[in-house]
């Protein structure tokens, strides 16, 4: 067991050493010409300027609950409270630290990738994945630090053993609140982010492209700097933090099921075994990122993952046979074989997740195509052509997730569903460096435009853009499949740690608290849309009166206010986010203390119905949207200007926040409340119902 | 319980002749002028020509599935399928016959209330009612007719009794063959209807608004006929056979309870005599029906379902009282009163659920007048807006069902769910004709501008089809409601049945049927907006070739063809009704033939969360999108034909197939799937999975 934990450790910290010296690495690199390094700055200093608000935010509502922990300090019969509050901060600062590396690379990275550009295609593909693998390897480092170190230091300091199973419950209350830490953080920013990005981006769209007639990226639109940093605080730090959240959770839902369903000190140590190979897999994958000039980017960042892939099943395997003493292996019911099993299916399940997302949203599929045609009778035969998209695209997607643990249940029992979870995050250091290239180079091809470099450059940065559009989808898909997966793990943990022998659907209560949790994320949904509505109406509105107020904006002569509509942006989203998180966190509590456990568990099947539901949907409406629009751009059915360019405008301007806001906080809402219950259920806290 | 029996087919025999008396005195009505008897004539014949081929198919398939069960004629060691068949093919029947009586009251009614029309108000109300409530009472009268006279059939032929548990059981499997015949019709008529109805509705507005410049009901459109054939077979005979399948599923649900759980007859025959005195006040509720000219025709009809609700709740205590003997009272669980109070909770969530979706559809409300006012703002904001609309009103509406439910089985258990929904439904005589109302009113409108009769006629049927929305938002509602509550009563039928303690949500295989059948209903979705699509495209294009090659059709001297648009929606429906409903039925038939019980349990519960939200979602969506177009239309925002009205048109276009054909689907593939379930496991298809 003790190797495993160290293993984590040294290879946690081996991964966010590589990902610090990466970060020094770019720092180095020239960032280009004064235009761009300034351009670069606004783009930098408005997103640290987000961060930072909505880190004071987060900081009030970290310390305000571990004040809360700490001063209950002891409750009958449990374990001391300080200790998991002390976990729970430790959490939240891990993962807010991971957010913030990796954002500070990536907001470097940018410039230094569209002046890369300037010398060819491989220097930049180059700059700009390092920029992302600063993210994904500090994400993965920081959190196994932390987790292994906080087992560490209990298991020494608590005295836990398998022959007190107590103590490993205990320690397992106490591994949940650095989880339910870095839940937390990832909630803010996700849904922060997602409504600061996309009320950017719709607004800059609006106020840009309608009421001046100037193009989005136009650096005369004063929203133009605010839709950039959007890209960076949602789709960067917001998508970071969102999968940082998943590889924490899945290791804790595992390591629970170890700890108390297994009642053994190895099988609870596996899952940080198991992510340890997967780290070391993440950076050796991370050399196979190389083209040749005129290559293809999208095949060296496939070749990137395939091989992590590949490299974590042979360790796996090697690991499962090494580290798992027979006598750990009697009585659990399964084989180190079906181990090794039950990861390749969430492994595979998660690629296959991934390529199908691909299938319905990019630009040259069959999905995609018939969305563009129905574009030319019109924005309503867009829309419903769009909703149709995405909701056949719910389809495969549920089918390969149901398989993949059906086929882990099968070869591993309830723990295989766990460990599959794991085995499908394994990679996630380079899975997120993937996902964090893609806004590096969209905002590289911003920021080319904006400070007017030669066309090969845009050419170039283009190029890479387009790449990042499909790995983004990807990666989405990624999200949303290690979501499940991850919640159906919590969902096991909180049955064994609630004591339940059974959570019996054709009970009232069970089936009422299912129905209602199947209704939340819709109402989320709603509020989300709502919010990145009304802020980005606040945008256009500030746009409008710049263009008022400010002389000489359209001639160039005078300089827009970009910091007012960041300002603009981040209040909003800070303000927005502050209902939804709240709702998040509560109703758990509220249903759990009214209802009591099995209700709070047909809740929680509820919501993960409807949020793996909506989160594929919106991701492949808006998808499908985004991508047809491009379509017509590409010269197809009266290109650009055209009625059905109009049309497709319409669509691509919903699935906005559809894809980017709404879809992916389905997948945080969903693991918090998971999360959320976890803890309140192993604190004892819904075990005397009112109803 | 052989009073109760008898009472239910003496009072289905006075419910169908008042039927058939109040028919006859529409048909004795006078038509009106010979241009008005005219275009009433080609509606009636395009909706009798779209009923034939339909009933034809069915025929075949009613044929084929009876077959099917009397080729196999018995099986071990059960009952002889022979009678199942014969159910089976008395079901469909019963309910295609329903549906054909109310249609053509309907199609004779609307050229009736046009002319009555003339007169005023009053008289027009009262028509256009009359032809509602023939429909309304045909559907509960042919439903216990049906359905007592078979279980009065088999008591005599079976010998069943109490005291042979089996016999009872037997008795379920054959009224399940009832239900089930019902369920086949209903999901012909539903899905059909709906795609035939909002094929033409979008191919008529798009042809004639979009391409020629001419409105919607102008006799020179050829698809105008097309349309008001859609709102008979769709609205009337579609809604119908929906309410009229839920009716009859909901009783079987609580007489398999009654039968299986509590093995008493008493109880099996309970929710026949609740159904007797709800039919009972359903028929008196049709005399509160009465305004004064100038008054309100929705006070009217909002009193006669109040009173219709009121004078239940009195029967139904009283029969309580009267028909429950004390020995039957004997350890069940509960008392009179509890039943009663149950069934009070199914009725009065039923009507707060109707309440509600009005709420948020109704021309007023703050939601509607929200979605015009960001029409402003173009097309997509319009659809952001619906779409948020719609999704927010998934909250209250579930959250009153499983205060409901949960009351219901509070008050008399798993009992009390199933009788609450026949408590729910016990009005359906009354509710069913103030929704075949609404389409009535509509129809009588569009002939009163067709045959071109003066402005105040126009005026008043505009009143009444102002109130038929409001009623039709409220009877989706209803319909939906009733369809959860229904399903719910099914799914512990299911369980009694299935002779399953639990149904474990934390089980590998239920999860997995869940999330797989929470997945379906998007599938279905996306599917049947499709189906829609493809139909108004082949409209769209058949109104291009008449107005190519029929000279002078705009100045009136051509004849348009309606009968090939009618001819083109109708081959269109039956044709894309085919795969869904062979999905409806086969896949339970697939899961429980591989899977099990326990998880065809999932995937029942994964339906239904899905559907109730889809269902839920898109109606509210969809109503709000329709009158938010009418609120511009109202002079708001710059009225007809400025910009925001365009971005309404929109959104009122993506919204009718939602509301109107995926919306109401989502209902019909919610309880056949439940309902064929009961079947297969009743019929031990699902005792040995293959996995």
């Amino acid at each position: 067991m003790d190797v495993m934990l160290y293993s984590a450790l040294v290879l946690g910290v081996i991964s966010l050493s590589y990902a610090l010296y990466r970060k020094s690495w770019i720092e180095r690199q020239d960032p280009g010409n004064e235009k761009l390094q300034e351009i670069s700055k606004n783009i930098r200093d408005g997103a640290m300027a987000f961060m930072v608000r909505e880190y004071k935010v987060m900081v009030v509502v970290v310390v305000a609950v571990a004040a809360l922990l700490i001063a209950f300090k002891t409750r009958p019969g449990g374990l001391n409270l300080r200790w998991i509050g002390l976990s729970f901060v430790l959490g939240a600062i891990l993962s807010g630290l991971a957010g913030l590396i990796g954002m500070r690379a990536a907001t470097r990275a940018n410039a230094c990738t569209a002046n890369a550009a300037q010398k060819g295609l491989v220097p930049a593909l180059h700059v700009a994945f390092t920029g992302g693998s600063v993210m994904g390897l500090s994400v993965v480092g920081l959190a196994v630090i932390g987790l292994s170190s906080l087992v560490l230091f209990y298991v020494r300091f608590l005295g836990v053993s398998a022959d007190n199973p107590q103590s490993m419950i205990d320690l397992m209350e106490i591994v949940s609140g650095y989880s339910l830490g870095a839940s937390s953080v990832a909630l803010f920013a996700r849904v922060g982010g997602g409504i600061f990005t996309k009320a950017a981006d719709v607004g800059a769209d609006l106020a840009g492209k309608v009421i001046q007639g100037i193009p989005e990226d136009d650096p005369r639109n004063p929203a133009t700097i605010a839709d950039n940093v959007g890209d960076n605080v949602g789709d960067v730090a917001g998508l970071g933090s969102d999968l940082c959240e998943s590889y924490i959770a899945s290791i804790i839902g595992a390591m629970v099921l170890g700890a108390e369903m297994l009642k053994s000190m190895t099988f609870m140590a596996l899952p940080l075994g198991v992510a340890s190979v997967g780290i070391l897999s993440s950076i050796i994958g991370t050399f196979f990122v190389r083209t040749r000039e005129g290559g293809n980017p999208r095949k060296a960042l496939s070749l990137g993952t395939i091989g992590a892939s590949v490299l974590m099943l042979v360790g796996v395997f090697f690991l499962l046979q090494v580290t798992l003493p027979d006598a750990a292996m009697e009585g659990v019911g399964f084989t180190r074989m079906g181990l090794f099993l039950a990861i390749c299916a969430g492994l595979v399940g998660g690629v296959l997740v991934g390529l199908i997302t691909e299938y319905y949203t990019a630009d040259d599929t069959k999905a995609v195509m018939e969305v563009a045609r129905q574009s030319q009778t019109g924005a309503a035969t867009n829309i419903i052509a769009g909703i149709q998209v995405g909701m056949l695209a719910t389809g495969w997607p549920v089918v390969v997730l149901v398989a993949a643990m059906l086929g882990a249940y099968h070869f591993a029992g309830l723990y295989g569903i766990a460990i599959a979870a794991v085995g499908m995050l394994g990679t996630t250091g380079i899975q997120l460096a993937i996902d964090a290239y893609g806004p590096i180079a969209d905002n590289a091809g911003g920021l080319a435009e904006m400070s007017k470099m030669p066309a090969a450059v845009r050419e170039r940065t283009d190029k890479l853009d387009a790449v990042g559009n499909t790995t983004a989808a990807i990666g989405k898909g990624f999200a949303i499949g290690s979501a499940t997966l991850t919640a159906l793990a919590l969902f096991v943990a909180f049955k064994e740690s609630a004591g339940l022998e059974v959570i019996d659907i054709t009970k009232a209560k069970v089936m009422g608290g299912l129905l209602f949790g199947a209704m939340l994320p819709y109402v989320f949904t709603s509020f989300i849309m709502g919010a990145v509505g009304r802020a980005a109406f606040q945008m256009i509105e500030e746009v409008k009166r710049q263009f008022r107020e400010i002389k000489g904006i359209m001639d160039g002569e005078g300089k827009p206010d970009y910091v007012s509509c960041v300002d603009i942006a981040t209040k909003a989203a800070i303000r927005e986010m502050i209902l939804p998180s709240l709702a998040a966190v509560t109703l758990p509590v509220l249903v759990g203390g009214l209802g009591g456990t099995e209700m709070l568990g047909g809740v929680l099947v509820g919501v993960t119905a409807s949020c793996v539901m909506l989160a594929l949907f919106t991701a492949n409406s808006g998808g499908a949207w985004d991508n047809a629009k491009k379509y017509i751009e590409g010269g197809h059915y009266g290109g650009k200007g055209s009625d059905a360019h109009k049309a497709a405008v319409v669509g691509d301007t919903v699935g906005d926040p559809f894809k980017d806001t709404a879809g992916p906080a389905m997948d945080i809402v969903l693991k918090l409340m998971s999360v959320v219950s976890l803890i309140i259920v192993k604190m004892g806290f819904v075990t005397n119902p009112l109803f």
